[in-house]
């Protein structure tokens, strides 16, 4: 494995930063954590967008939060056919290991992975319906969410479908019997969240009208 | 979607405490992040364990990283079967779309995921062998890895496979045309690391030495 | 004093985020309590258990509630002999400086502390015995508690001695003359509540059924 | 007891406001924290004053810090005469039981208790002094701290005396063979803070200017 190479100095040196003080500041805390395992409170499924910040937005400490991020938040429906699921393994240890109290979905403003997902839905960039795409492939769980946003003027549709997938993981969500099962007992509860880069306002999805409102 | 509940008070008010702080003080550079798109330098793969913080490490700031966070930091081989890869998404965009300079991955100590690859491959935990196991079938991954590791000392054979969790990552990130391709092309770079909770203690893989060596 | 720390980073941080919001709020408010005193309008005497929360209960506002906290929410007898009295001289301060119309103790479900008075009490803690621990010392104030349980069956000993804790308190209460003289001018009334950690629940005694009914 | 009242409405009201909301919210994660037991970060020893929230200063949720409140956040010095210590009790559950990682002293301005010591030992308040008075007796622990500030102009001697409060706490928690033995080993770190009530800023003893600086 020639290939594999050391760190960067600047990562480096973050890193003994961090340790210096961070660390420093909070060792028995890290001690316990390992040596008693973690109890997070709540999941939160995030999109790898280097501008969404979960541990910074919601001050999540070292033990708080177990955190999934993928492109564009999303979350598969229920499939069992043996494949590797990635998603659906970190849902599924949340939820019947950690039994986390919450399943949080953050969805966020400027996301490439749902500006492509529009632009294949609309046919303006077929190489991502190629089955050697994997972003395409991957979008294409919020293919259902484009239908719903598809007659929307298109200087809207774009952020209209960041909202719908969260709306859609959320859907899908409830596809996973141990998911509904935990809702439907009262010991689990499901959020929609999204979080405008630039303005840095969160709007949450409500039940009761049925639309994402500022926070 | 009546079972979507309004954000619990305490996770609110963390976020009206950031947006008072962090995001005023950053205000014009949230904006930029906004209009200009991320340009992250690197993409971190990372574990969803709460314990584990990229950010935290790595002083990591809004637009810096491209994070990928899934249960034991895995990356598995390349397939072009036209099904749902999240972790394969992923690596795709920040290589080819992002044009990162490294690819990271992160592994740790005391994880769960690890555990429990290691009881499912040693014979006890049968249940994760069952195909309705998400777990078991993300894990399954890690079989090559724990060949290597099941002639060790049996209180070895976690944490070895912990780190091989990191070199099973790295070998099959090398599976994937476009990675090889940038890593022989000089243009990104594969680095593997592993942290130690409990002592803060950070290790990476040495392709000369062929060994794990603290930073 | 080289061994005093500075605080850790994520205490600085949420200080920060209560200093933008909700001090900034109320400015003019703490500004008053400050050049004008507090002016309580009950006394709460509670565990220090970090999941009974007095002030997210009662929606406690700054300057409403003179709050003590100590093990298992006990008031020791009055015994004047000259001694550090902590819990004492917060009773005396708010019923004779600050004349509170109120002293509420409240119990809970769950505690620690009470679980070591009944195994102390039942011989299963011998080391509670000893002169040298301070829990077992501080628990000797609910011994008459125990012995009013322990005919009980064992699995309903430890919820009983948690609502005894609330009654002996009570009763030691007024063997305060302050505190006698303050009741019997109706100048002050007293309040026993149980909280159970688990269902959320609140029973208060009630001096006609003498027992504790659910609020 | 005959002299137990019920519940005044406006405390029965909040709770089932409480219980309606953040309980309701949070049900989950209350279940957990009854059936798992409490796991407190740190230990925060503070004043029974109404206008005093640590949990409001720092966001301190369910299971967050394991809280004491007394007259003056004072902690006595050790002393194992087989008394009932409320303040040692806590302070050795804390400690030697829970394992928090932080004890953290939180001391702050216009302090009712501090102002009556001050007079105390200035000879303004002589009923202080009588050993009748718990008040009096309790803050007798502060007078090595009045010896240090009685020099200085009388308008500076309540609020050093404020700070000084904090550094003898500090002090007398080192005379604790458990807290000293934490401390050395690296398994417990302490903490000296100051709160304006007006102005809300807080500061922190530094050890190394040994002085108290804004945060």
């Amino acid at each position: 494995m020639q290939y594999v190479k050391n760190l960067p100095t600047y990562m480096v040196q973050r890193y003994h930063g961090w340790k210096a003080t961070t660390y420093t500041e909070n060792k028995a805390w890290y001690r316990r954590l390992a040596d008693e395992g973690q109890r997070p409170r709540a999941m939160i499924i995030s999109c790898c967008d280097s501008r969404v910040h979960v541990t910074s937005i919601f001050g999540a400490d070292e033990g708080e939060f177990f955190i999934h991020r993928n492109i564009a938040n999303l979350v598969p429906p229920f499939t069992q056919d043996g494949d590797h699921h990635g998603t659906s393994a970190a849902i599924e240890y949340a939820v019947t290991a950690l039994k986390v109290a919450h399943v949080v979905v953050l969805g966020h403003s400027n996301c490439g992975g749902i500006k492509g997902c529009h632009d294949m839905c609309a046919g303006l960039a077929p190489e991502l319906e190629d089955k050697s795409s994997f972003v395409g492939r991957w979008m294409d769980i919020m293919r259902p969410g484009y239908d719903r946003v598809s007659s929307l003027p298109e200087e809207d549709r774009t952020r209209a479908l960041e909202k719908e997938a969260v709306l859609v993981s959320l859907e899908n969500l409830m596809t996973f019997p141990f998911v509904q099962e935990a809702v439907e007992s009262g010991r689990l509860s499901l959020h929609g969240l999204w979080n405008d880069i630039g303005d840095g306002s969160l709007q949450q999805y409500e039940a009761e009208s049925r639309s994402f409102v500022a926070i």
